[in-house]
């Protein structure tokens, strides 16, 4: 689809939450940031994402909360072993759940809502979230979690060379350093100067939004469509005449 | 797009030519098939091809044009190596040029209409054509050209596993035996039982189609945006305050 | 790599068990087919299974277990909906589980085998199987499971455009009538007539091999690799400095 | 494959030059940068970037000059559009030779260079470069062009996620400004702290490389195997004895 809008989710937006995991500690570490970036830290940020998923979800928009998690024993690992970051996301340890403090239960996901594991910093790389987003129409992606300059900056290159628009939430991602977050944002604006906001505009715009009608129908359906199951299947040499 | 329709020709069509292209003889060749599935054989299937697209030209419908090549040196050619098909499509050859029968000028390609080039029998495997489908917000993918069982047929599950419905328009393909045909028709059959059609269901859909809008901006404008050229790029440190 | 062999398993291969998974009955399905292509059915496959997987496990090749699994509101469904395919693969079924007749416990899986989860019949979709391919240089993947004409074969499709071998063990796999089994044969032997071997082909091959080193390496360290945690930000002779 | 050397080169390197296409004039352009960033601007890099083609070439390593080309009427411009840059790369433009500086004539390539087009910035995007990196068993790529934070920190992404280890030459790219320059180079640093080196590393490791046993081949006998043609087509119902 191309671009048609200025508006600050798109016309057929997603909120894409991307890894807020648990951690063991606080220390600082890339899948479990403090956040120097941000006055108030991971914590306030973590406010942020919980405000931007409320307005999304009673919007009728569709959440996928993303997780970074890796085999314990580095099958899956690759070039991240070539890496700058110590090891992360394993299967097993903390971040294998999502930050306690998010507004979510995981293990009873409100409808339209979405746990999707990757592999890589970028979210559409190797994932089925393409198919979530086709199901629902999605033009747009809304991005926040972190860390600004990684998983959050390679998912916003990820959607625009997929031909989707994104909109990153400023104050809604964070990185360990002040300078790596701002070097995300460069690189974010670069690729699409419309594609980063701040909460107020976010959230504003998700109210006015008039939902999405097949958010709406899982929420009173339980499913994304009632046509499912088998179309006549017209094998084994015969003709398909019923398809004319 | 979850499936909306049992049109003939989807919400949102365009049409792919698979691999119609031109040879230095007329012997049976999987890339110059003479046909012996289709009475008439490849010149009769050539026909109908130009049928469905001259329906689908003046429908303002998006056309692609597709043409599998490789290197001289197979350097592109992988596991096409072990495939049972003897050396075909090089550059250089006759398969360069479409079919001369077709009702298209390559070298003077009439407005939405496009050239592709694969390396492999799914047109979605490694191609920009996704750029061109995303642009013109296909949904569904009509299928004419050869063979039915390899290059139309993993098409249409190159366009299946992508979420795009497809039409394959049965006497418009065709494969060097009756077997390896029915063969390829019961594969489409199973994978989308609505997306075996026969030419006259298409170009009655066709006919009954208000047109791709994108398509007529282009035929009109030359462009399918007028609004091109830079966001403008508020780099190097700027606040994106221009975006609220 | 270049196709370098015709051994009956490749120069480096892995197994891939495609969608042998749990029932809730007995019952003709795509998904836990009783295999009526095939004298004593699904239990005489998944014997067959049994015998590659035990032979693979003590030569030292990697294993992938693979379910096709789906959300149960079809949010990941998309064009399988219009699939002859009834519902199937629901997360919450007996799907979720391996046939408990495998010689598997996926609780505590040995070392170098690992679960999978695709949602389409093509295992090389938008899953991170290349990632664990790549750690194991595998060239070749063997493959046995269900179903012949459509995950087996379009899983040997996607081996096969991302130039990947592949060894199709005949016996190991099945369909639900002996028509379907039969496309899915001819289809996979047209793509690579060297792909299509029989159980005892397969062993003595796997017998004769030497062992992934990988794999070794991963049965006596835990872990593919000892050098992992980040590497020292220092290349070039320089310090990112500017990056802390 | 694992990351197994801190050799400036890899175990197994081909060379992509990125974009180093013509220009209409010498202005500031995201595609024919005056790289500001440079001593000496692109005139220094493009002779940089000579050096290293000349040593990859001795060295018997396979190269592929990269083009982002689009067509005139947008149709595969898709996010692009949502880009800060101006218009760029279209057909018909000075963009669509190599710039004439290089040390290659592009309608008489040399064995083992190939021109590939790609549509957006990461090289790796919906191309065939990946065939042609199998076939030379490439594990590493080096890289060289324009421009620093764009298309060649994209492209190293695109490896990197692909697990490909990568050495961006940092004197051989450039960006129109130093900042843009130390963001792309920071980025790159980030993702792969072994991935940056300079020309006189990268050139030494050359020398001393043993070459790319397929590039001799096809130095030799012009084609990268001469097993090609058909494997017996088995077809049509015959059992594969030969296969075993």
């Amino acid at each position: 689809m191309l671009p048609t809008t200025e508006s600050a989710i798109g016309e057929t937006p997603a909120l894409i939450v991307v890894d807020a995991q648990d951690s063991e500690s606080e220390t600082d570490h890339p899948m479990r940031s403090d956040c120097g970036s941000i006055p108030g830290g991971r914590e306030a940020i973590v406010d942020r994402i919980n405000t931007v998923v409320e307005h999304a979800r009673d919007a009728d928009v569709p959440i996928v909360w993303g997780k970074e998690l890796h085999r314990t024993d580095f099958a899956d690992y690759g070039s991240e072993l070539e890496s700058c970051e110590p090891e992360h996301g394993a299967y097993g340890s903390a971040a294998e759940r999502l930050d306690a403090d998010l507004v979510v239960d995981e293990a009873d996901l409100p409808p339209a809502e979405y746990v999707v594991e990757k592999r890589r910093y970028n979210f559409f790389h190797r994932t089925d979230i393409e198919h979530i987003l086709s199901t629902y129409d999605v033009d747009t992606v809304i991005l926040v979690g972190f860390m600004t300059n990684i998983c959050v900056h390679y998912t916003a290159h990820g959607a625009h060379e997929r031909d989707y628009a994104f909109r990153v939430v400023e104050e809604g991602t964070g990185a360990p350093t002040d300078r790596l977050h701002e070097i995300g944002l460069e690189c974010i604006r670069y690729l699409q100067p419309r594609g980063l906001r701040n909460v107020e505009a976010v959230t504003e715009a998700l109210d006015d939004y008039a939902g999405n009608p097949v958010v709406q129908r899982v929420k009173e359906e339980g499913k994304v469509t009632q046509e499912t199951g088998a179309v006549p299947p017209t094998l084994a040499g015969k003709r398909p005449a019923e398809t004319e």
